[in-house]
């Protein structure tokens, strides 16, 4: 019955009805905005494992308990610490052929300088692959900084991202082991903002770094490029106090709405709470503590409640490993209840209007996600693939087999901003927000009340005719 | 016979085609965009009093050597140093209700906190008004720290500035004599950067602050609102280490082409050479550098040599009260040579394109202006009033009678960058700097090989008709 696969699925006329109201009530409401004004004005910057993320915790619990969710509370768990270790600025400046301080900022995870600084001459590299293919003289980068030069590429997916990430993430350890006194990188991010981007390193298997890395803002990149072109010997001072500082606690936040007919069938939704410690973390990711804390509550408020549980999960410790990713997962993995989680999904990528509904589910189902999309579909949404994750925090359990869906949000400006100072809550327009929110609630409530499990199906002995 | 007062004026077929010629030249030449390229990475920020403006001056005329420029000097002079006294970065936190680092930077002439620094409540004024009508409690301020929130308003022609500075300049006046222990303003500019707008302050009968003043940025501005209108008191801690450092040299730097048949008249076209601390200047006024001097250039290599000689002025100083302007003009008094000074024009408002072509001179030589201003229209420029200025450092020798002309730039985005970090070099768009140096390389070579004395004349006796 081939046709079969291709009548569209029903969703039901009530079922429809109340989504449709759920969006416009969500189009109408700031709640989303006033959470994020909230949390970045009361709390402000948030790193992962810091006296501001507990606070962020605090925060969190009264807010949720104040909105009326239901089993508010806090998951703890272990971290271990990285901070910078002096204010948010680093002193970083050329000494040779022409003097002028830099604007950089470590890297997360990044060792110091020796107390008192360092110089050293720099070695430049177009790129990250051209620091990778440099190993024909062993000793060129001993006692030297390495400089690495990609440029990312704006999009509205963002996946220039990934790729411009590389040097951030790998490229100390070829560094530090070639004998390098230290990594700079022209700052991930698209802005020719003079604030550099920061972000986690990469750290293969448990490995720390002994150097400095350090990441250094667009236009002074463009000034070593310049001066590397003039085919001038650069050298560098900088001091810098970044590390490790052993052992603290961390957590993240649940609350639920319980489901009426199948509590134990959960519907997670999430964000992070955690921030870098640059900026008060707006769009990254204030935004998604908002929308999809609205989101849940605009349904608990409606009158109708879902069938399935919702579970709103505030992750702590995303930016420094998705820590707190891991231990919800391992966590469930240990009380059985990872099979409980019926679908997945995250907001974190700033509050520009959602425009894709991207999904990974069973085949069985894409009639019932694509159902969902026709329902979202008048707020400028298109339909993507079933290849999608559903969010950074969501991968700890996508790899243990919950279906994910993802409201894709347009991230043309997103890099602009994100891990700089400059994510703050200004940059937030409240009519997008407020699209995000619309979305989220009316994709909420229709998974929510949906019966399907959309896992991956076994096949099937095919039905006899 | 008032018919011949609207008679367009005839600036001659050779004169009107080589200055078409001229303006074909600079759209094909990238002089400037290398001149400011090569200032901003070669000598950097250049605050004024320092040996980084020292650099400068030699790096000008080295330059302007190079370019064959005649008579090419330094006119030394000497200037009151102020500094910030520690690197670029100022210690300024929100210390309740709800702790957060602040992004602020001191302003011009600012003194400092005590060594220690100091921790105060905050006094809010919505703009600088309220802060004059304030007053009624005489006590209010005492051992307060007044904050002023005025916003700018971006246009094309910066206009907003002038009004959103009345605070910068002189809000700590009031402040100190009410007993304040300093000053804090919501950035001036128009940008929702993390980085704050510097500048200098006023100092009336030479009086100068004992206390510390800050402009914030504009995302920590929006947060000092927020938390005054939920009717918190806000506490800040702040730490600063800026002062008056005593007497130093700065200079301005002089190049000239000699006029062929008229050299005592002098057609006189300047920029300023020095920069704020935080920024390589590129805008703010690298740009300028680079536009008057290429278009001084492009006429001296064009084999024809104007009438008048045109002289390059590259002012030091300009930024902390137009020390070096002021210092060119004394001296031109104390030499006798005002008089010779025809006419003055300053480029000082970054590298947008040219869209207005204003004035300032006498009655009878508008039909002049108006001609040279049809021969620039092809450029997009539109025809100003006669009520113009020269550019900042011409305000001297305009007070003392000399003409002016400006072509005025788009000002809409200047805003965003000046006087703050983001002031460097990737900000100009070579195509549009090349638009500039056209409209002034012709708008100088007409005004080089004029016969016309451009100040206002004494009323004539009507001729006999
Ligand atoms: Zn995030
Ligand atoms: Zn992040
Ligand atoms: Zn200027
Ligand atoms: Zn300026």
């Amino acid at each position: 019955l081939a046709h079969a696969q291709t009548e569209p699925f029903d969703l039901g006329q009530d079922n429809r009805e109340i989504a449709q109201a759920l969006g416009q009530a969500a189009l109408d409401s700031d709640l989303a905005y006033e959470i994020t004004e909230s949390l970045t004005t009361e709390v402000g910057p948030r790193l992962a494992g810091t006296p501001q993320e507990a606070r962020a915790r605090d925060w969190a619990v009264e807010m949720l308990e104040e909105l009326a969710f239901e089993n508010v509370r806090i998951e703890p768990f272990e971290l271990d610490l990285w901070t910078r270790g002096h204010s948010v600025y680093e002193e970083v400046a050329i000494t040779a052929p022409y003097p002028q301080e830099l604007y950089a900022i470590s890297l997360g995870g990044a060792g110091a300088t020796p107390e008192g600084g360092l110089e050293a001459e720099v070695v430049f590299f177009d790129s990250y692959d051209a620091l990778l293919a440099s190993d024909a003289d062993e000793d060129a980068l001993e006692g030297k900084l390495v400089f690495v030069n990609d440029r990312m590429v704006a999009s509205r997916t963002g996946e220039g991202y990934g790729w411009a990430n590389r040097k951030r993430r790998d490229a100390w350890v070829l560094a530090e082991d070639r004998g390098a006194l230290g990594v700079l990188i022209r700052s991930v991010g698209t802005s020719t903002n003079r604030f550099a981007h920061t972000g986690m390193m990469s750290f293969p298997d448990g490995r720390r770094p002994d150097i400095p890395a350090l990441a250094v803002s667009a236009p002074d990149a463009d000034q070593l490029e310049r001066l590397h072109e003039m085919g001038e010997t650069v050298s560098i001072t900088m001091r810098t106090y970044a590390g490790w500082r052993g052992e603290v606690m961390s957590g993240n936040v649940i609350a639920e709405i319980t489901g009426s007919e199948a509590p134990d069938e959960i519907v997670i939704i999430g964000a992070h709470l955690d921030s870098w410690d640059t900026a008060t973390g707006a769009l990254d990711d204030g935004a998604g503590v908002g929308i999809v804390t609205a989101a849940a509550r605009l349904i608990a408020e409606s009158g109708h409640r879902p069938r399935r549980t919702i579970r709103v999960v505030l992750f702590g410790a995303e930016e420094v490993g998705l820590v707190g990713a891991r231990a919800y997962a391992n966590a469930r993995m240990e009380d059985g209840t990872v099979g409980d989680h019926i679908i997945g999904s995250e907001s974190d990528f700033g509050a520009r209007e959602v425009w894709r509904l991207r999904s990974n589910v069973g085949e069985h189902a894409l009639p019932e996600i694509d159902a969902i999309h026709r329902e979202l579909q008048s707020l400028g949404l298109v339909r993507g693939d079933n290849s999608g994750g559903g969010g950074p925090d969501m991968i700890p359990l996508q790899y243990m087999g919950v279906p994910m869906v993802r409201l894709e949000q347009n991230g043309e400006d997103y890099f602009e901003f994100h891990h700089t100072p400059n994510d703050t809550f200004d940059k937030i327009v409240p009519e997008e927000m407020a699209q995000n929110v619309a979305a989220w609630t009316m994709m909420v409530w229709l998974l929510a009340n949906s019966e399907t499990d959309f896992r991956p199906q076994a096949p099937q002995a095919e039905a006899s005719e």
